[in-house]
């Protein structure tokens, strides 16, 4: 498949190169159209890692990931445009966090997500809330921790929630997928991350995740 | 031991009950003096099980539950008087929830918690939160879950926490108890909340928890 990715940090790199490695072709976009951290992955990853603008990688995607900073997402998404992105999934994993204070704070939160906020900036698209919930090695190779644990998919689209489902169990080896609902959902996966941030400092590691039980 | 528990919802009910069963002396407060709830949760339990006023509950206590509907806590604590409280460990297990829509939202979050707000308005009074991110049922029978789960506990005083740990093991079983830090982080548990229903109605049951999984 053909994948594009926004943004040439931690994450899209992580995930960028697991969808390579698996025989994907994907291009990742950044504002610039030779951003150096994405030519350097490239040049690393061999001919099947391409680079580009953000229009570009979502253009070149049959699914997009955004990956870009939770504060810089839609400027980026409208800098890949509409027209790139309609009809497409957009598998949206940034969270609204300012990072100015040693204690984490959300842009948006409660009343509205930033996953709210995309799918009302791109109608056309299909947004697909995941992911978020956890830091990028966890996100490719969930067998690393020691037990099963969740993740979450949220959004309107029925059918763009099953099949990004699909692809998680498929390209990243996770087995228990939580369908939460509707986009309106991503507020629940956004604030956690103020827990999750919490929980990283008790067990002083990135490598952790949540595994939901019940009777 | 002497235990104040204001509120006569069913978390108070639940939690007052257990440890009348304990063995210990249980005085439930409400607005009223004889608030019905509580007249008949006293009358069902025998001689250990009291009823009073807030203030009477609070005065009546060595450690006080605070088991009041988020959105009546600070009012019902003011009741219970601060001379009251001063000195003694308060543990807050309300959520700062506004109902009133279908889609729950907090009515402070964020950048402050309502348990900021009770350690702010009572300064000589140890605030621990926790037990807020769990249903009554689990809160008291952690046993009853097929695995395991984690609890949090968020306050100033590391002693009160470690008390309060200790407590939570003898009283109710918990073996999982995970200090988050400070009171400032009882805003990841009540942001928390919003997941939590989110995984509830996905479950279909109100008897689940969360265990951290980590390397």
């Amino acid at each position: 498949m053909r994948i594009g990715i926004l943004g040439t940090g931690l994450v899209g790199q992580t995930i960028g190169s697991k969808l390579v490695q698996g025989g994907h072709e994907v291009m990742m976009g950044s504002r610039d159209e030779a951003n150096p951290k994405a030519v350097a992955w490239a040049k690393d990853l061999g001919h099947n890692a391409l680079f580009g603008t953000f229009a570009n990688a979502a253009a070149f995607g049959e699914i997009i990931f955004n990956c870009i900073l939770g504060s810089a997402s839609l400027a980026g998404l409208r800098q890949a445009g509409a027209e790139n992105l309609k009809g497409k999934i957009l598998i949206d994993l940034s969270n609204p966090l300012d990072y100015t204070e040693d204690t984490w704070a959300l842009t948006v939160c409660n009343t509205d997500s930033l996953g709210e906020q995309i799918q009302r900036a791109f109608p056309d698209t299909k947004v697909v809330k995941t992911l978020n919930t956890i830091n990028c090695n966890v996100m490719v190779a969930p067998e690393k921790l020691p037990e099963r644990t969740n993740i979450f998919v949220s959004g309107n689209s029925a059918e763009a929630k099953a099949i990004v489902s699909s692809l998680l169990r498929d390209w990243f080896g996770w087995k228990l997928i939580m369908d939460l609902g509707d986009i309106t959902s991503s507020r629940a996966v956004e604030m956690y991350v103020l827990l999750w941030r919490r929980l990283r400092k008790a067990v002083s590691s990135h490598r952790l995740n949540i595994k939901v039980v019940t009777e």
